[in-house]
């Protein structure tokens, strides 16, 4: 069975429009390429009884609960004890977390504030972070990271490895200069018998202003993928057009 | 009361890492200056069972629900007959809608997948798209719109009007050379200071690696904003940094 996850972006600068995501598809295409399905994705802003609540209740619904945000040294960083206390565990010094911190930072510069970055819940498991040393951490299955994109990406790219997934997602793509209510009907047969695939179409302009189509199949079983798509080629090919395979859209 | 509002991204492409997402800043930015507080976003599966439930779950906990995808002619389009579903009230053709489509396509065209786009639940209002003729629609507190980020703005700019919101949010932003570290104290001295506003500090990378802070002051009454905006401008400039005002960061 594929494991699956939900994502929590934690912050206010996303809900109020001041940020522009940056994280969910960095992660999406690595749990994809894991085997891991993503199947939720929350933006919740970093009020501590939204957040437990939230941890909590995603932690029970999926496998996986990965959360970006609020790990840093400020006032608004409270997502380390809002997990511990949605886990039923204390935030603690840890130890090894501290001393690395004092080491990178100095004694001088590693200030009260500083030193919340290395209070973690008692047992979590800390993820490495190779851009400036605060970790994210692992507690049950909730894995904790940055929101900066760099230094979530660092942690992600350390934390992957340890997770277990099934096959990895496979995707075919074909593009064509078609409309969605032409080929919806053949695509809804091609659906109908690939009933375990994920069929999409997703329309999109090209820079010149010509519309066009992307019919996109999906699924874990590559076999079954790769004759969907064979099936998707000829259906463009029956309706007229030329069918362009391969990602992005032309 | 400032109202509340969750905004659904329904769409297994954001989820897969296919696409990035292109409709939560617009709409995040769109509702803050209406005056209309987005306290979630959710991405989900075009999956009904998961659809209704997060529907019906999330328009009982917030003001207004927006909903972005899965209103198109294919088969994987089925917002509407789900949020019918999650509202009680059966999917019928909307005689309006149906002959606009009509004309629009030409009856040839008008075919029984493009037919699906004027399926409503009863009761609903449509939402005019100037792009591609086929509605969103409100129905309730529910306001479902199209994915395709040019006709969801189309949907979004002519919908906005028609909600009531309170005083519209308003933020101050500024950015020095510091770390969050260095500046978590003060900020936090001032975030007790100003208790009913959001105060938020984001790290930056300048293209050339130099890297910032941008203190941002969030809230709903301009003289507590404008307050707290100077409060950070003396904070910054007492730890030795010159302020540089204004979005986006420098």
């Amino acid at each position: 069975m594929t494991p699956t996850a939900c994502l929590l972006i934690i912050g206010n600068e996303i809900l109020s429009g001041r940020t522009q995501d940056a994280n969910i598809r960095f992660i999406a295409t690595g749990l994809a390429q894991a085997g891991i399905a993503l199947e939720e994705v929350r933006v919740i802003p970093d009020k501590a009884r939204r957040i437990v609540e939230t941890v909590a209740t995603c932690r029970a619904q999926f496998d996986h609960v990965f959360t970006t945000g609020g790990i840093g040294p400020t006032h608004d960083d409270i997502t380390a004890g809002c997990v511990a206390e949605a886990i039923g565990v204390p935030l603690e010094i840890h130890e090894e977390s501290y001393r690395k911190l004092e080491e990178y930072l100095g004694k001088e510069k590693f200030n009260k504030a500083r030193q919340r970055m290395a209070w973690l819940p008692r047992g979590a498991i800390p993820i490495a972070n190779s851009v400036s040393i605060a970790p994210g951490f692992t507690i049950a299955n909730v894995h904790v990271m940055a929101g900066v994109p760099s230094i979530m990406q660092s942690m992600f790219t350390a934390l992957l490895p340890n997770l277990e997934g099934g096959a990895p997602l496979r995707s075919v793509a074909w593009h064509a200069d078609l409309r969605e209510g032409t080929l919806a009907e053949g695509l809804e047969q091609i659906q109908n018998d690939f009933p375990l695939l994920d069929l999409g179409s997703y329309p999109f302009e090209r820079q010149d202003g010509r519309k066009g189509v992307s019919l996109v199949a999906k699924g874990y079983d590559e076999a079954s993928v790769t004759d969907a798509g064979e099936r998707i080629r000829t259906l463009i090919e029956s309706l007229g057009e030329t069918p362009v395979s391969g990602e992005p859209a032309p």
